[in-house]
């Protein structure tokens, strides 16, 4: 089972809790991958240079300035991650969508917002990152894919993540990390986890107000993984891999 | 025939020429790698950060604030080349020599001279690089090792190249590339590109004063590489690859 595991949030901003999710990750066995999202580096560094940062709908906008931050904070976050699992013992290779032209997309094209340097996701070139899996090499990706003219983009790591395992050829199990124990039932109680989340069930809970927030990007990302062929979706924990909330049809 | 090609100066500083250099490499035939080193970003960066920048005897000194600058811009830098290879239908792929352990170092210790994150290059994984040449991908490496233990040190990017082409176990041509058109036999006239170099008068050039300042590294690591087995080094004009001054023993 080759597991594709995406690490975001708080992790990323603690070297503590970064360094807890590596050891972990390391651990897994047998083929993997890592997509990590950005953490809050970008818009400190952003702020330190006088850039505005403008976010809508939860979406960064990537202005030139903006597209230059980004791809500094994410390529020091990724060749840090690369040098921690060596110690760890996991041969990490560190990739954007460049490398290879293994993540093509396009810049993101809105009748009413611009959102600048952004990229929604058009090929995976699975059979090169397979390559490098059978090599025994273990893919590192940062939030940035290419539209194959010398333009990077930056793309959303939790899409990054569902489309590796979407045009992975293998059977793949698709992981999303954070600093909570999974989907909880009752946001207050962080014991509340869900074993499961299926789709009828995520809909009542829409209704309701029980999932709301960040939470529904990632469970749309989880079901859409699902109806392309992914075996196996989780939300869970940065600290425990393989327990947390199984999403399912 | 690998062709290990070596690019920095002037050129990296300039899109305009760094674009030019890269429209020739492109054109290379058979399986090559390329080394970048950092130019004058990082030193930009450092000053709009207000870092002070310490050099000795041509060596940054690189503290825990300068290493963060220079991860930042050499990695930033490592990404915009293979975005732009890309454009050229070259597969590129972006390396530190912490992917997948591929350089590994050990911070200098000198009795005087605190060099900080500077590290001395022990080993060179060329079996990894072999395999991804094998599929039919071409490493770009910036100037960056890694220590095993999770740190990562900035090293001289000639020194980087020539010991790639040192542990290569296929026929193997270094190349040097910057923005004069070879060694010179007068500074002052840029048409003035010697043909061959030889370790003999390699050794006259210098005690005339005609060889000096930053050719005089260049050589000793092209002298280097020869000793140790790379067939042919050649020290030329980035926009004429197979051109310039052959080095020989």
């Amino acid at each position: 089972m080759l597991r594709v595991v995406k690490i975001g949030g708080h992790v990323i901003d603690s070297p503590e809790l970064l360094h807890e999710f590596l050891t972990g990750f390391s651990r897994i066995e047998g083929p993997k991958i890592l997509v990590h999202g950005g953490g809050k580096d970008a818009t400190r560094m952003a702020e330190q240079l006088g850039i505005e940062n403008k976010i809508i709908e939860g979406r960064r906008i990537t202005d030139a300035a903006m597209l230059e931050v980004v791809i500094q904070s994410f390529t020091k976050l990724n060749i840090n991650i690369v040098s921690q699992l060596q110690q760890f013992g996991t041969s990490a290779i560190g990739l954007s969508g460049a490398d290879f032209d293994c993540i093509r997309a396009k810049k993101r094209s809105h009748p009413e917002i611009d959102y600048g340097f952004v990229g929604d996701i058009v090929n995976v070139n699975f059979e090169g990152i397979q390559s490098l899996l059978h090599l025994g090499m273990t893919p590192v990706f940062c939030a940035l894919t290419h539209d194959g003219n010398g333009q990077l983009l930056n793309t959303n790591a939790d899409t990054i993540a569902s489309s590796i395992a979407q045009y992975s050829t293998l059977a793949t199990e698709l992981i999303y990390c954070f600093e909570k124990g999974g989907v909880l039932k009752n946001e207050n109680d962080e014991k509340s986890v869900m074993d499961t989340v299926s789709l009828q069930s995520y809909k009542k809970y829409l209704d309701t107000g029980i999932i709301h927030g960040g939470m529904k990007p990632k469970l749309d990302n989880a079901f859409d993984a699902l109806n392309k062929g992914v075996l196996q979706v989780r939300i869970t924990h940065y600290s425990s891999l393989l327990g947390g909330t199984q999403v399912q049809l």
